[in-house]
Formats: C-alpha cells, sequence, structure tokens
C-alpha cells in the first residue's frame, strides 16, 4: 500500500482539526483510497499545542528545515496564516519536492504567481480547496467541472464572521457592536476582527475565485471593497419590509465592458436562494452560460470543515500523479488586456433624514431626476428622530455607480436633509 | 496545441447541447485551456438532426464502427439513455481505446462494473458527471472533495420533473394528473413518465451517488421506492399547515445499523435548505462527519446544463492522463459484507378519513400506543367530505417502518375509518 507522510504547519484550529481527520481516519483511508496517510511531523512553536493533540514529541521539527529533508514528508500542509513565514516556508518545501496544501487566502491571493512557478519547477502539487469558503467544494468546481462555461457572474456568500453578525442583528434587531462583541466572545469573531468586518478576507477569496472563473489574475487590489462597520440595525428593518436581506455579498462578473469585482453590504430578495445563506454558513452562486445557476453551501469555516478540504486535497495529490496548475498567464497583476468596469450598475437603497415639511420629496425627486436616476419605491416614515427629523427611503432602479455617487453630493447639501444615513447596493 | 476529437452519439436533447457548447466555446478552449476540442464524428440514426445542427454530412457516421476504427476520436460521448445499444457502444468504444463520457443513470447503475473493467483494461478513462443532477457537480464533489470524510448521509431532490409537478401542485392546488399533462406539454415530462414518476429514475441515480458516498456498491434493487403518482393535493396543502414541503427525495445514510437507501415523496420542514428548491431546480444535500452539512444546487437537466456537466468531462478527461476509477470493489452486486437497513426509522404524517362521531380519536391513539407510535401533533378538520367522513391528521415521532404498517392495518380495520387515506413519511 502506497504510504503518504504529511507534516502540517501550524496547529491552530484548522491545523488541529486536519491532524484529528487525518488520524481517525487512517483505516478508512487504507481501505477505501489504498493509500496509508500518516502525519511524519509538525511544526508549531507552541509545543504544548502538539502534545496535547497526542503527537509523540520526536514528530514536532525544530525549523522548516528539518520537514523539508525528512524523507518520510511527501505533503506539507500550510495552515499559519499570513504572509510570513508562510511564503517563505511554503517556498521551501516546494524547492524540496515537496507538493503543497495550503488553507492560506491571503498568501495564496497575493503570490500565486511565484508559488505555482515554484510547484512547476519542482513537478509538485499545489492545492488551495480549503483557502476559499471551508469545506465547500467551489475551487474543484471552477477548476474540473464548470470549464466548459463562460462563468458570466459569481455572487458569493464568503465570509462567515460577518454573515454571522450580520444574522444576529436582523434576527435580534441588535447593533453591530453589541452583536461584535458576542460573536468575540463566541469565537466567531478575532479579537481584532478589521480583516473579516472591513471585507479584507472576502476581497482575497474573490480574487481567488475570480481569477479562476473568468480565467484571468484579478488581483485584490482591483477588488471594490467595504465592510459592514456601518451598518444600522435601522436599515435592515427597513430593508425587510421591502423583502430583502443585508448580506455581505462578494460579486464577480464578466460582461461585455468588463470584469467586474467587488465586495460590499448588499441587499437581496428573500426568495434568493443567497438569502436563506444565515448564520456562519456560507455559499457561493454562479452563473454560467451552460450550467445557468448553481449554488454550493456549507461551512465556510471551523476546524472539520476546513480541514475535510485540506485533506480532500491531500488524498487527491497522493492519488493523482499529473498535478494541475493555472492555466492562464498567472502573473502577479492583471494582465494588460484585462479590462476592469469601475463605474458598476447597480440599484440602491438610500436613506435620508430630512425635516418633516412639505417640499423635501420634491427637491429630492428632482436631484434623482437630474442625475438620471429613476426611483422605484419610496416610502417616508412617521417616527420622528430626536433632532427632529423623518426617514425618508428610496429605491432606485438599475443606474450607473458615479450617478448616485452625484445625487448624495448634491442631496447631502439640501438645506431640508440633514444627512444621507445610508447607501446600501440591492443586487438581484 | 493538443488536439481532441469528439464523438457524440445521440443528438436528442443532451447531445444536441453538447455539440452547441463545443462549437461555440472551440476559441475559448483554446485560449483557456490549451486544448483545440472537435466534433469529429457523430451518431444519430436521424441524420437530419445532425445536418440541421450544421454538422457536415462526412462526419455522420455509418455505425459504431465507424467511430470505434476513426484515429480522429479521442473522447466518446454517450448521451442516448437507456442500456441497448447503448451499453454495446460504450464496451466497443472502449475496446477501441476511446475514453467515454457518458450522461447515461440507468446504463452506468447497472453496469458499472462491466464498463469500469473494460476502461481499466484499456487505459480509457470513464465519466459520469452528466448521469446525476445534471450540471450540479455533485459527483467530483464526492469523488474529489469529501472523499476524507465519512459521509453520514445524503439527501436529494434528484428529478427534475417530480419536482416541477410537486412544485405546481403546491403552488397552484391543482391536482397530479392536471400538473402532470401541463408538464408533459411544456417538455418536462415524457409522454411515457414512469421512469420519473414512479421514482425509477432518482433510484438510478441514487444507486451511483450513494456507491460513491459509502464507498461500496449500493445496487439500485436495494433502494426502497415510492413515486409521487398517490399524491393528493390536499396532503400538500395539510402539510403547509404543519410547516412542511413535499418533496421526492432521494435518502441514502451510512449508520451503525447499515446503509439505508429510498426514494419517497417526504415532507421536510419549511427551514431546510432542500425546501426551498423549488421547479425544475435539483439539490444534493450532503452531510459529513468533518464537512458537516454541503447542499450543491442547480438545474438537474436541459440541454446545456446537462452538456455543461459532459463538457466537464471531456476537458477533464483531455487535461489529466491518470484516469480515476472506483475504489471499492465495484461489482455488480452489493458486497455480502453490506448491511442493509429495512425497517428504517422515520417521523410520519397519517390521514385518516373517519365517521364524525365521538370515540374515533381514542381508538386510533391506543392503535398507536400498542403499536409503539407516539404522536407529535394531531388535528381534526371540520370539512366532511361527500361520503360523510372528516380527515383526521396525525404526525408522529420517529417510529420504526414496520410499527406504521402494523398501526395503518389495525386502523383500516376499524369500523370507525373509512380509509387511510394517506401515509408520508417527514425527514429532518
Amino acid at each position: 500500500m502506497k504510504k503518504v507522510g504529511v507534516a502540517i504547519l501550524g496547529l491552530g484550529v484548522v491545523g488541529g482539526g486536519t491532524y484529528r481527520i487525518l488520524t481517525e481516519h487512517r483505516e478508512m483511508y487504507k481501505k477505501c483510497h489504498k493509500i496509508d496517510i500518516a502525519v511524519e511531523a509538525v511544526l508549531e512553536r507552541n509545543s504544548e499545542k502538539a502534545l496535547a493533540l497526542g503527537i509523540e514529541p520526536e514528530k514536532i521539527a525544530k525549523n522548516i528545515q528539518e520537514i523539508c529533508s525528512n524523507p518520510d514528508v511527501d505533503i506539507v500542509v500550510e495552515v499559519m496564516g499570513g504572509v510570513e513565514p508562510a511564503k517563505s516556508f511554503v517556498l521551501d518545501c516546494l524547492y524540496a519536492g515537496k507538493s503543497v496544501v495550503t488553507s492560506n487566502k491571503e498568501l495564496f491571493c497575493k503570490y500565486s504567481h511565484e508559488l505555482e512557478v515554484a510547484a512547476k519547477k519542482n513537478h509538485c502539487g499545489l492545492f488551495y480547496e480549503a483557502s476559499c469558503v471551508g469545506g465547500v467544494p467551489v475551487i474543484r468546481a471552477l477548476l474540473d467541472n464548470l470549464q466548459g462555461n463562460k462563468i458570466l457572474s459569481m455572487m458569493g456568500i464568503i465570509n462567515g464572521t460577518t454573515n454571522y453578525i450580520l444574522t444576529k442583528m436582523s434576527a435580534e434587531g441588535s447593533d453591530y457592536k453589541e452583536v461584535l462583541k458576542e460573536a468575540q466572545k463566541l469565537g466567531y469573531a478575532e479579537a481584532n476582527p478589521t480583516a473579516d468586518v472591513e471585507g479584507y478576507d472576502a476581497t482575497y477569496k474573490l480574487s481567488i475565485l475570480s481569477s479562476l472563473a473568468f480565467h484571468t489574475k484579478i488581483p485584490y487590489t482591483k477588488i471594490y471593497r467595504e465592510g459592514i462597520t456601518d451598518i444600522e440595525v435601522t436599515d435592515i428593518e427597513y430593508g425587510k419590509k421591502f423583502g430583502y436581506a443585508l448580506k455581505l455579498l462578494a460579486i464577480g462578473k464578466n460582461g461585455e465592458s468588463g470584469i467586474e469585482v467587488r465586495v460590499h453590504p448588499s441587499f437581496i430578495k428573500n426568495t434568493h436562494p443567497l438569502a436563506g445563506v444565515n448564520d456562519s454558513y456560507n455559499a457561493v452562486f454562479i452563473t454560467g452560460d451552460s450550467v445557468e445557476d448553481v449554488m454550493l453551501y456549507g461551512r465556510g469555516a471551523g476546524a472539520l470543515p476546513t480541514g475535510s478540504a485540506i485533506v480532500g486535497d491531500i488524498i487527491y495529490c497522493a492519488t493523482h500523479s499529473n498535478y494541475q496548475y493555472l492555466t492562464f498567464e498567472n502573473t502577479e497583476d492583471a494582465s494588460p488586456s484585462t479590462k476592469f468596469v469601475d463605474n458598476f450598475e447597480s440599484a440602491y437603497y438610500l436613506r435620508l433624514n430630512a425635516t418633516d415639511r412639505s417640499g423635501v420629496l420634491a427637491k429630492v425627486a428632482a436631484i434623482f431626476a437630474k442625475c438620471k436616476i429613476s426611483v422605484a419605491q419610496m416610502t417616508q416614515e412617521n417616527s420622528r428622530a430626536a433632532d427632529g427629523t423623518v426617514p425618508l427611503i428610496f429605491i432606485t432602479h438599475v443606474t450607473r455607480e458615479n450617478n448616485v455617487t452625484k445625487a448624495v453630493q448634491m442631496i447631502s447639501e439640501c438645506e431640508e436633509v440633514a444627512k444621507v444615513a445610508a447607501v446600501i447596493r440591492v443586487v438581484s
């Protein structure tokens, strides 16, 4: 029986989960896949973590060189996160002829080119299913199932922390800050939540997924990004009345005028399959020109779901002799021939705090008309705020981004409007 | 650039869709996958169909031997359906050294063993993603993504015709026969709908999917099967009041007492992700011991969605040199060591037509108690039928199949009960 030696770099949540899956299922893999997968080494500064998992002390490597020179190690799992030292370690392993399985979206998104060059040069595999959407098989679906399609668009809920926070805000009517604290207590959000709540994590993943979908490098720096920190629960409530759920969506489109990539809070119709994706669940909704709509749904994070993706890659790597590399020109930057759309089209939800006197609506409507924005729905709520203003809410028809920017600017300058309190895109 | 010659056996809906995708995307595949895929031959009795698609007359083969001996053909797409002559043709092609991509669930489910032996012997690939759930990437997910899990259960809506019919019955309150006629007119149901509405098609697909999930051959003959032809719209309406949607579910479980496989109409809670899968959409909800819940959703049929799966397999076959075969002992029959559970556990919905007099409920309740069935909910409707009976509806707690069979028998024998009008399983 083929023996497969694995080394794990980092025994955090995902590293520990991977170790548990591999050791608990070792007999099953022998039986079902005819391979004997053994964890031969780990690299972890905190050796207590390794010992607590039951790893023999002699398997705890002192440094990356011990892993690279260990002839029993065939595949290295990198689950440290962050760019350095993960990047140097992965390159060291590839140059030592070890295949690499990584869950590191930031690393793969920023350095896929350099890592792939090293992998190809050394005839090693480089696998990264675990980098996006945990155990949900979206990367392989794009590589091996939907590759006959021209992918027209993808919309994803690809960050569990923000989806958990928005779901709780919606269900409980609580404020962002309150829910964030609770999420941190429960381990759904980090002590420093910036990467998640400001949408960086989602841009890394969207960079990887849209590059695969559109067959060209989409650097994360090209992705428009807006987080959820300014979301007020009152807008979630108003949105419900219009039949919308609020989600942090990662959107990629490949249209006639170019590629459009963006991460921002979005209202989506309650009847859309993504609207029902709640708590820390994730989903990617992909539209191809042949396959039409496909949605892949599941746990986007966690020790075992992400471990499942890593172990899937390990078994794939161990049972396939020819490794697959990205077939598009995988440079660090976008290809000069790729056109990006900045001034994208969207419908909008706008909430204004206006003085409660006649003529305000007429004035605002005139501004919309001037900016070529057509209003689909309007409500004026009776509830008067402490400052004496009343909320005026508009849902627009699809328009261009810069029309809205202009209108918001003009409306802000109206003396009857105290504040443009919320501007949220409505997607369909 | 690598040239890949394709032959298509059968130019029905899926064959025509596959041809269209391949020809329309030829330049895209050259650019994105560095392969030039050309349709070199077709086999179709009705040559008008081929000519209408724009296929040159010299590419229309007279018989399978012309395809087998054509050196330009590398991959044969079998989309004829049915067992013969598809089976002989596929074997001929494999023996001639051609890899085969098939959408034929009946063929693959019944003869996967014989076909795989032939494929291995001749170093050919045998691909069948299109056999289950159209363009939804469920087969590759089981083979290449979730293979590190012990799959605990799968529940699927894997037949588009029945899901369309049940969705319409539910939305419009129409009778089965009426909706079937409409579905036939629209092309969602065949003139002879038996394979779909009686659940045969779903058992073929469940046989394939559960064999992959549970790593052992699950013959379709081992699958409990019940179609939707006896479903009355009144039960769909009552189900709604209890918060349930009615779906034809294909269920596979791998528990401590063995493997359980079944296809039958099922009530499922409205909040379950499968409950929102409507019309001709399909979905498979898989639970693994590491990945937890994953759902794959999309079009389960149709020219282009199924064509998408076929073209995905063609590109995979053309870009991978080592083919993958089933790793479990893939015999025609189940392994003697596989234990199947017949007397499975389920909650139940029962509707009785009872005479409207006191004491009926007490009598029925006594029977339930005798049969060790615990009742979760009961409603007695006021509406009196033409025969003077009133409907009594019970939802039971989870119990064993044979307890319910016994109870139904005993209740039928009560003089106060005109009829046990419906017995529908409730899954969770």
